[in-house]
């Protein structure tokens, strides 16, 4: 029987680079299983190198195959990235369409280039936590870049965009209304706008209504950041070059301007906040079965309202602590 | 100066019928008043009659046009209906265009009609909460059907529309693979499914291929709900007669069948589940902000890992309670 290999022996086996070690590690993350946080807490003090960039956008926008071409212009650079896809549409998690599986599989046989894709919907704790940890883990694992690719239409994949050092929205020409509505609402969380599909006839269109869009909104500060909007074709493999120093200059800017603290701050409380709303929610669906099915029953006989039996369960948090800290 | 009206005299209202009041209430929820818990608290025990209808679909789908329509035919029957709007592109939610508002202002003047936007974005306890205090509000003021709309992307979005005794799915025809590939998302929460613009002809297509995924996955079970799909046309207005019918039929089911049990159960767990998280995103926000300051740069730091702050912090959840049950 193959033996189980020590969390901590995986953290120490990432900090060498070892990618399979890498995917391990995720996995048990991404699982929840206690046994890997101390591995991740140590693994967390080598953190810190990477350029975390967080990929958002409408469906349809064509943002996979974007991502695809931009790894590829990374790797012209010699840098190394890794890909962390939490998009359900994307070829990267599973709703690839043939041709798209194609196109990538250069970038899949790369030892430069990781891709992961995490489960979205369904999960215990939402996807914040476990695409954090995985984040974590590829910085320690010494990945120049690490983006973060969702679709950016609900709260908690909003949160895991922003909770990146540069945050990129894609944008498409000629979308419905109703879509560029929800785009409105994304609008505001990009350090750069990108207009994918540039090849086609009504994209300078959609270039210049951002472009403008942004003008009205643009801080006056003559050192503050402006908000780039590069076209760019996965067809004519245009832009791309622009777009990969569009990141760079962000990030010296967040370097320069002292503004990386600021996000730096962001990411660590998105993440304590994701951590302790997972703990209330295995606390919810894990211990004490019996006695928080008695509190629903009770809620549903309208013997005691939700947030009475909310202040309940809080109350058996702090015993769950107890029993984890035992149990590592 | 206008005397500020005290939760419990709005419950009392609520109560009574008095949309006004409804209206306040909801409002004092949305923005986490802790003054209006123990008003909800009372009236948790007043609901339980409404007929509560989750109402999700990719963006696109013309689902709000479709819940306008649906209004339309519940109100020829003499039974009010009550809407909550938790959709970005939604015309109830602001997103409209200036044709909907004209085609939904018969609506708005209706005392029959209650129709409620809730933002989605940026609010500091997820949507949720907020969402399903408002259908309670619904439900003990005496709307006979409570519909929450929503997009169906996002997971703080899907556990809103799942925590709906009825949960329908809007699809629309000659929609793009990759949306297709996010409706496959949400294809299995559906009692209900419908396919709007059955105008189109394109439409037929989209039915008989829901018809026939739906077949792969139909329990055994002679007695077990047979999800139906629905042709409607906001257009020709077909269907809706239809749609209600499902509803009612559904609605029978669930009290026949005994799964109402279930699903007041999930509701109740849901609920509990959202009001404990946001109850930790407030000790983590609003709380000793001196203390979570230091932690977080602490994070920042390396010196403590996100796991450990996250577990600080839910130590200081208690004395939030307290705080909070001294302030009521």
């Amino acid at each position: 029987m193959a033996q189980r290999i020590a969390s901590e022996t995986l953290a120490e086996r990432v900090c060498n680079g070892d990618p399979r070690a890498m995917a391990r590690l995720i996995t048990r993350a991404e699982s929840g299983e206690r046994e890997c946080r101390a591995a991740l807490a140590a693994l967390y003090r080598r953190t810190g190198r990477a350029h975390v960039v967080g990929i958002t956008g409408v469906p349809g926008a064509g943002k996979s195959t974007l991502v695809s071409q931009l790894a590829r212009t990374i790797r012209e650079t010699g840098r190394r990235v890794a890909v962390i896809a939490i998009d359900p549409s994307s070829p990267f998690s599973g709703g690839a369409i043939l041709g798209d599986r194609i196109r990538m599989s250069d970038l899949v046989q790369d030892p430069g280039v990781f891709i992961r894709s995490m489960a979205t919907r369904g999960s215990l704790g939402g996807l914040a936590r476990p695409a954090l940890d995985a984040v974590d883990v590829l910085d320690a694992g010494g990945f120049d870049l690490v983006f973060i690719e969702t679709v950016g239409v609900g709260q908690d994949e909003v949160d895991v965009v922003r909770a990146a050092h540069t945050t990129v929205v894609i944008n498409a020409p000629g979308l419905g209304d109703d879509i560029q509505a929800i785009k409105a609402g994304i609008l505001e969380i990009a350090d750069v706008h990108v207009v994918s599909k540039a090849d086609r006839p009504d994209a300078n269109r959609t270039v210049r209504e951002l472009k403008s869009m942004l003008m009205m909104s643009m801080p006056e500060a003559p050192d503050a950041w402006q908000v780039p909007v590069i076209p760019t074709s996965s067809e004519t493999l245009s832009g791309f070059d622009e777009l990969l120093a569009a990141l760079d200059r962000h990030r010296e800017h967040l370097h320069g301007s002292g503004e990386i603290d600021v996000r730096r701050r962001r990411i660590a409380s998105t993440r304590v906040v994701k951590i302790a709303e997972e703990i209330v929610r295995e606390s919810f669906y894990r211990a004490h079965p019996d006695r928080i099915e008695t509190m629903i029953e009770r809620v549903v006989e309208r013997e005691l309202d939700p947030h009475g039996a909310a202040l309940e369960l809080l109350a058996t948090v702090k015993e769950r602590i107890r029993y984890d800290e035992q149990a590592v």
